[in-house]
């Protein structure tokens, strides 16, 4: 097992940000303030074309740390700090070239996405093991999963395979290359979709929802378009892994 | 104008709850501590086949005094200390036959329910009128409606004529009655829905939260038969009303 390690620290407003490597994988571990007690785990996956740190990944930690969590993000391959191949090449000439053809970018996104997934999931599950050797995390505490987007398309089949992770946080995908995973999680989801979304047709949306065997599971729709997901969103998911992952809410100053 | 009298008065955990009338309409009006400043509003109209200190509304009374509003629940007629008619006692008969006989209950609570608009939406209005002279709640301040199954039924059509209401949470109900009306309702709404409801069919349910005109509107939709709603869902409308009224909460002990 490859373990982890840390690469720079800083802190502010309570919250330690660490950097950390396991093996070729770059990740961000945020957490309240050193001393705390052991807290629980979430793993936030960031969305396509954007990185570990980009600022809804930063937002969503912030608001995760205040309520006691600790937030891990690493890059997916082709993204952030990690090299990009000929194949993310030209698998994003290709989404790009269908934007500017005003052609759907859905069948783009979830082949590409599938691709990313099949490394990403194993990657996610070794920087787990890793995290979990950290004493403040431990390998008994509970851990969720928080992804939208590309965060949705690499989570569904993590959480399908990773009997860890006790509770899910999705939203924003097509059922294609999902839907069949979905059938396979029985634990607590909340799933987010855009009312008025310009790439995923609505009725993909409810199916992947739909597709989801856990008997505990809440579909929140906004209006709007695919980028207009309200903020308030993340305040619930908080409140979704305080009601799933056992810790008790507490705001720090 | 008819003028609202009070009728009793008790206290307990800082919630203020005195029974009035206005005219013939019974109501309940719960209140946060005498003294507190001038507060927002929220309606809320109860179930079928319940009265307006059902502990569905007692409980999500509570919840919104503590977080600093006043609310009012109306007895609907036939229903709580209000005499049944003939036709009252006829369609109850008939929805009790349907149920016994396994026969879908929607044509039944659809047109038994738009009926019982029809009677209180002017009931509402007078209410909301008498309501208003009161100091502490004033011609001016911000109200709010919350009502789900039929209180969803009576709410439409309320809110879509009554502007003084700007802010709405409803859910399960079947959009054969409502959806033209809900056309018309364009400000911010919650709307909750059972995803395994055995009465409401998920497309109707669906159907109904499209037709909104809103461009500020968000469906919860949760796993579960039509009683199994989740409490959080009460604590969910109170954030909304937080956010749409312009109250700032706050928690007393």
């Amino acid at each position: 097992m490859q373990s982890l390690q840390f690469t720079a620290e800083s802190s502010s407003n309570g919250t330690t940000e660490r950097d950390f490597t396991v093996g070729e994988i770059p990740g961000v571990l945020w957490s309240p303030a050193p001393g705390a007690d052991r807290a629980p785990l979430v793993l936030m996956g960031h969305g396509g074309g954007t990185h570990k740190k980009a600022p809804a990944m930063s937002g969503r930690a912030q608001r995760l740390v205040a309520a006691g969590f600790h937030v891990a993000v690493i890059d997916t391959p082709g993204h952030g700090d990690r090299p990009r191949t000929a194949h993310d090449e030209r698998e994003i000439a290709e989404l790009y070239r269908a934007r500017a053809a005003g052609e759907p970018e859905g069948p783009v996104v979830v082949r590409y996405n599938a691709y990313l997934a099949e490394l990403a999931v194993p990657e996610w599950r070794a920087t787990l093991d890793a995290l979990q050797e950290l004493a403040e995390i431990g390998a008994d505490g509970p851990v969720g999963y928080f992804g939208i987007n590309m965060g949705t398309a690499i989570g569904v089949p993590l959480v399908a395979v990773e009997p860890r992770i006790t509770a899910a946080v999705f939203g924003q995908h097509w059922p294609d290359a999902l839907a069949e995973q979905a059938r396979r999680i029985t634990v607590p989801v909340e799933f987010a979709m855009q009312w008025d979304d310009e790439h995923i047709p609505r009725d993909a949306a409810l199916a992947l929802f739909d597709a989801f065997a856990s008997t505990d599971k809440t579909l929140h729709a906004n209006a709007g378009r695919h980028k207009e997901l309200p903020r308030f969103e993340a305040d619930s998911a908080v409140r979704f892994f305080v009601r799933h992952l056992g810790r008790a809410a507490v705001t720090r100053a």
